[in-house]
Protein backbone atom coordinates (compact mmCIF):
# COMPACT_ATOMS: atom_id res chain seq x y z
CA UNK A 1 0.00 0.00 0.00
CA UNK A 2 2.52 2.38 0.81
CA UNK A 3 4.59 1.40 -2.39
CA UNK A 4 1.23 2.65 -4.19
CA UNK A 5 0.65 5.90 -2.32
CA UNK A 6 5.01 6.49 -3.33
CA UNK A 7 4.65 5.80 -6.61
CA UNK A 8 1.39 7.93 -7.31
CA UNK A 9 3.20 10.74 -5.13
CA UNK A 10 5.61 10.62 -8.05
CA UNK A 11 3.25 10.76 -10.76
CA UNK A 12 1.80 13.49 -8.71
CA UNK A 13 4.83 15.42 -8.59
CA UNK A 14 5.92 14.81 -12.46
CA UNK A 15 2.61 15.73 -13.36
CA UNK A 16 3.13 19.02 -11.48
CA UNK A 17 6.69 19.63 -12.66
CA UNK A 18 5.36 19.14 -16.45
CA UNK A 19 2.67 22.06 -15.71
CA UNK A 20 4.88 23.99 -14.42
CA UNK A 21 7.04 23.68 -17.44
CA UNK A 22 7.35 26.31 -20.32
CA UNK A 23 7.71 24.28 -23.19
CA UNK A 24 10.47 26.09 -23.92
CA UNK A 25 8.32 29.18 -24.58
CA UNK A 26 9.11 32.74 -23.64
CA UNK A 27 5.99 34.59 -22.16
CA UNK A 28 6.51 38.21 -21.13
CA UNK A 29 4.75 41.41 -20.00
CA UNK A 30 6.68 44.53 -21.09
CA UNK A 31 5.42 47.48 -18.97
CA UNK A 32 6.13 50.51 -20.82
CA UNK A 33 5.52 54.12 -19.95
CA UNK A 34 5.59 56.34 -22.58
CA UNK A 35 5.66 60.59 -22.53
CA UNK A 36 2.44 61.72 -23.20
CA UNK A 37 3.66 64.25 -26.26
CA UNK A 38 4.94 60.88 -28.00
CA UNK A 39 1.24 59.19 -27.30
CA UNK A 40 -0.15 58.88 -30.55
CA UNK A 41 3.07 58.42 -32.58
CA UNK A 42 3.99 55.14 -30.40
CA UNK A 43 0.79 53.92 -30.38
CA UNK A 44 0.95 53.68 -34.39
CA UNK A 45 4.69 52.63 -34.64
CA UNK A 46 3.88 49.71 -32.17
CA UNK A 47 0.92 48.69 -33.54
CA UNK A 48 3.29 48.03 -37.31
CA UNK A 49 5.61 46.42 -35.67
CA UNK A 50 2.95 43.67 -33.81
CA UNK A 51 1.22 43.09 -36.56
CA UNK A 52 4.42 42.35 -38.71
CA UNK A 53 5.80 40.69 -36.09
CA UNK A 54 2.95 37.69 -35.81
CA UNK A 55 2.23 37.50 -39.63
CA UNK A 56 5.99 37.43 -41.16
CA UNK A 57 7.41 34.87 -38.18
CA UNK A 58 5.94 31.74 -37.24
CA UNK A 59 7.96 32.05 -33.72
CA UNK A 60 6.01 34.77 -32.51
CA UNK A 61 2.88 33.15 -31.39
CA UNK A 62 1.53 36.52 -29.90
CA UNK A 63 2.25 39.82 -29.65
CA UNK A 64 -0.85 41.97 -27.69
CA UNK A 65 -0.33 45.33 -27.33
CA UNK A 66 -2.50 47.38 -25.07
CA UNK A 67 -2.95 50.36 -22.86
CA UNK A 68 -4.89 51.55 -19.76
CA UNK A 69 -7.96 52.90 -19.92
CA UNK A 70 -6.79 55.09 -16.78
CA UNK A 71 -3.62 56.24 -18.33
CA UNK A 72 -2.90 56.01 -21.64
CA UNK A 73 0.27 56.22 -21.25
CA UNK A 74 0.81 53.44 -19.47
CA UNK A 75 1.11 50.40 -22.38
CA UNK A 76 1.26 46.72 -21.78
CA UNK A 77 2.24 44.07 -23.92
CA UNK A 78 1.59 40.13 -23.49
CA UNK A 79 4.32 38.50 -26.03
CA UNK A 80 4.59 34.72 -26.63
CA UNK A 81 7.28 33.64 -28.28
CA UNK A 82 7.40 29.45 -29.64
CA UNK A 83 11.34 29.16 -28.13
CA UNK A 84 14.18 31.32 -27.05
CA UNK A 85 15.54 31.03 -30.58
CA UNK A 86 12.60 32.46 -31.72
CA UNK A 87 12.50 35.47 -29.83
CA UNK A 88 16.29 35.93 -30.97
CA UNK A 89 15.16 35.99 -34.40
CA UNK A 90 12.34 38.13 -33.48
CA UNK A 91 14.91 40.81 -31.99
CA UNK A 92 17.20 41.37 -35.45
CA UNK A 93 14.43 41.52 -37.35
CA UNK A 94 13.84 44.94 -39.56
CA UNK A 95 10.43 45.92 -38.02
CA UNK A 96 11.62 44.92 -34.82
CA UNK A 97 15.07 47.40 -35.07
CA UNK A 98 12.68 49.88 -36.69
CA UNK A 99 10.35 50.29 -33.94
CA UNK A 100 13.32 49.86 -31.28
CA UNK A 101 15.19 53.26 -33.06
CA UNK A 102 12.40 55.17 -33.73
CA UNK A 103 10.92 54.64 -30.67
CA UNK A 104 13.98 54.86 -28.11
CA UNK A 105 13.41 58.26 -27.07
CA UNK A 106 9.49 58.12 -26.84
CA UNK A 107 10.09 55.65 -23.88
CA UNK A 108 9.96 56.99 -20.25
CA UNK A 109 10.21 53.39 -18.71
CA UNK A 110 10.65 50.08 -19.73
CA UNK A 111 9.99 47.09 -17.08
CA UNK A 112 10.37 43.69 -19.05
CA UNK A 113 8.55 40.66 -17.03
CA UNK A 114 8.99 37.10 -17.52
CA UNK A 115 6.06 35.21 -17.29
CA UNK A 116 5.07 31.33 -16.44
CA UNK A 117 1.76 30.32 -18.16
CA UNK A 118 -0.38 28.07 -15.75
CA UNK A 119 -2.11 26.02 -18.24
CA UNK A 120 -0.33 25.14 -21.99
CA UNK A 121 -2.42 22.58 -22.38
CA UNK A 122 -5.68 25.28 -23.12
CA UNK A 123 -2.96 27.57 -24.96
CA UNK A 124 -3.44 26.21 -28.15
CA UNK A 125 -7.25 26.12 -27.69
CA UNK A 126 -7.01 30.14 -27.61
CA UNK A 127 -4.47 31.03 -29.53
CA UNK A 128 -4.57 30.61 -33.45
CA UNK A 129 -0.69 29.86 -33.48
CA UNK A 130 0.00 26.10 -31.75
CA UNK A 131 1.85 26.41 -28.54
CA UNK A 132 2.14 22.74 -27.37
CA UNK A 133 4.70 20.58 -29.31
CA UNK A 134 3.10 16.87 -29.85
CA UNK B 1 -7.65 72.25 -51.73
CA UNK B 2 -8.84 73.47 -47.76
CA UNK B 3 -12.13 71.00 -48.97
CA UNK B 4 -9.68 68.32 -49.30
CA UNK B 5 -7.62 68.78 -46.57
CA UNK B 6 -10.48 69.08 -44.34
CA UNK B 7 -12.29 65.95 -45.46
CA UNK B 8 -8.73 64.21 -45.21
CA UNK B 9 -8.47 64.99 -41.24
CA UNK B 10 -11.87 64.32 -40.56
CA UNK B 11 -11.03 60.62 -41.80
CA UNK B 12 -8.27 60.51 -39.91
CA UNK B 13 -9.98 61.46 -36.79
CA UNK B 14 -13.13 59.20 -37.42
CA UNK B 15 -10.41 56.27 -38.25
CA UNK B 16 -8.17 57.05 -35.07
CA UNK B 17 -11.40 57.13 -32.89
CA UNK B 18 -12.42 53.50 -34.67
CA UNK B 19 -8.73 52.06 -33.68
CA UNK B 20 -9.13 53.15 -30.21
CA UNK B 21 -12.93 51.50 -29.77
CA UNK B 22 -13.11 48.67 -27.89
CA UNK B 23 -15.95 47.08 -30.65
CA UNK B 24 -18.04 46.17 -26.92
CA UNK B 25 -15.27 44.30 -25.71
CA UNK B 26 -14.16 43.98 -22.29
CA UNK B 27 -9.98 43.55 -21.84
CA UNK B 28 -8.41 43.55 -18.77
CA UNK B 29 -5.10 42.53 -16.67
CA UNK B 30 -5.76 41.20 -12.99
CA UNK B 31 -2.92 41.82 -10.83
CA UNK B 32 -3.40 39.27 -8.17
CA UNK B 33 -0.88 38.15 -4.96
CA UNK B 34 -1.63 35.11 -3.02
CA UNK B 35 -0.25 33.89 0.07
CA UNK B 36 2.83 31.81 -0.39
CA UNK B 37 1.18 28.94 1.57
CA UNK B 38 -1.82 28.93 -0.61
CA UNK B 39 0.20 28.79 -3.80
CA UNK B 40 -0.31 25.23 -5.08
CA UNK B 41 -4.41 24.87 -4.19
CA UNK B 42 -4.70 28.28 -5.99
CA UNK B 43 -3.01 27.47 -9.12
CA UNK B 44 -4.96 24.70 -9.48
CA UNK B 45 -8.31 26.06 -9.01
CA UNK B 46 -7.40 28.89 -11.07
CA UNK B 47 -6.51 26.29 -14.13
CA UNK B 48 -9.61 24.88 -13.88
CA UNK B 49 -11.74 27.89 -13.70
CA UNK B 50 -10.11 29.29 -16.75
CA UNK B 51 -10.29 25.98 -18.85
CA UNK B 52 -13.55 25.57 -18.31
CA UNK B 53 -14.76 29.42 -19.05
CA UNK B 54 -12.54 29.16 -22.26
CA UNK B 55 -14.88 26.14 -23.12
CA UNK B 56 -17.99 26.28 -21.91
CA UNK B 57 -18.50 30.27 -22.24
CA UNK B 58 -18.86 31.62 -26.36
CA UNK B 59 -18.34 34.96 -24.59
CA UNK B 60 -15.26 34.71 -23.12
CA UNK B 61 -12.25 35.07 -25.70
CA UNK B 62 -9.60 34.57 -23.68
CA UNK B 63 -8.98 33.55 -20.27
CA UNK B 64 -4.67 33.60 -19.73
CA UNK B 65 -3.10 33.19 -16.09
CA UNK B 66 0.41 33.25 -15.82
CA UNK B 67 2.94 33.95 -12.83
CA UNK B 68 6.02 35.82 -12.99
CA UNK B 69 9.00 34.06 -12.79
CA UNK B 70 10.80 36.02 -10.02
CA UNK B 71 8.15 35.99 -7.59
CA UNK B 72 5.26 33.11 -8.03
CA UNK B 73 3.14 34.55 -5.96
CA UNK B 74 2.39 37.27 -8.42
CA UNK B 75 -0.44 36.16 -10.71
CA UNK B 76 -1.55 38.12 -13.77
CA UNK B 77 -4.28 37.05 -16.05
CA UNK B 78 -4.98 38.49 -19.35
CA UNK B 79 -9.13 38.44 -19.86
CA UNK B 80 -11.10 39.19 -22.82
CA UNK B 81 -14.71 38.91 -22.95
CA UNK B 82 -16.95 39.55 -26.10
CA UNK B 83 -19.34 42.31 -24.69
CA UNK B 84 -19.76 43.69 -21.13
CA UNK B 85 -22.75 41.10 -20.98
CA UNK B 86 -20.35 38.35 -21.48
CA UNK B 87 -18.98 39.47 -18.54
CA UNK B 88 -21.76 39.42 -16.50
CA UNK B 89 -22.77 35.69 -17.60
CA UNK B 90 -19.22 35.13 -16.45
CA UNK B 91 -19.22 36.53 -13.43
CA UNK B 92 -22.35 34.67 -12.87
CA UNK B 93 -21.43 31.36 -13.92
CA UNK B 94 -20.93 27.99 -11.75
CA UNK B 95 -17.20 27.17 -11.96
CA UNK B 96 -16.52 31.45 -11.65
CA UNK B 97 -18.43 31.29 -8.24
CA UNK B 98 -16.99 28.06 -7.74
CA UNK B 99 -13.21 29.65 -8.09
CA UNK B 100 -14.18 33.07 -5.88
CA UNK B 101 -15.73 31.33 -2.74
CA UNK B 102 -12.32 28.87 -2.63
CA UNK B 103 -9.77 31.00 -3.11
CA UNK B 104 -11.56 34.16 -1.22
CA UNK B 105 -8.58 33.68 2.11
CA UNK B 106 -5.91 32.65 -0.61
CA UNK B 107 -5.94 36.40 -1.75
CA UNK B 108 -3.95 38.84 -0.41
CA UNK B 109 -4.32 41.47 -2.69
CA UNK B 110 -6.37 41.93 -6.11
CA UNK B 111 -6.13 44.72 -9.21
CA UNK B 112 -8.19 44.72 -11.31
CA UNK B 113 -7.11 47.23 -14.51
CA UNK B 114 -9.22 47.69 -17.31
CA UNK B 115 -7.32 48.41 -20.94
CA UNK B 116 -7.88 49.05 -24.31
CA UNK B 117 -6.66 46.76 -27.19
CA UNK B 118 -4.20 48.77 -29.59
CA UNK B 119 -5.06 46.45 -32.42
CA UNK B 120 -8.64 45.25 -32.87
CA UNK B 121 -7.86 43.65 -36.45
CA UNK B 122 -4.92 41.83 -35.59
CA UNK B 123 -6.75 40.17 -33.08
CA UNK B 124 -8.80 37.46 -34.82
CA UNK B 125 -5.50 36.61 -36.58
CA UNK B 126 -4.52 35.58 -33.00
CA UNK B 127 -7.29 34.15 -31.01
CA UNK B 128 -8.72 31.50 -31.49
CA UNK B 129 -12.57 32.65 -30.93
CA UNK B 130 -13.16 36.17 -32.86
CA UNK B 131 -13.52 38.90 -31.41
CA UNK B 132 -13.98 41.73 -34.32
CA UNK B 133 -17.51 41.65 -35.45
CA UNK B 134 -18.41 41.68 -39.02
Amino acid sequence: MKKIISIATSILIICGSLNAQDNGMLVRISEIEIHADSLVSYKAILKEEAEASVRLEPGVILIFPMYQKSDSTQIRILEIYASKEAYQLHIKSPHFLQYKTTTLSMVKSLKLIDMTAIDLQTMEKIFVKKTVKK
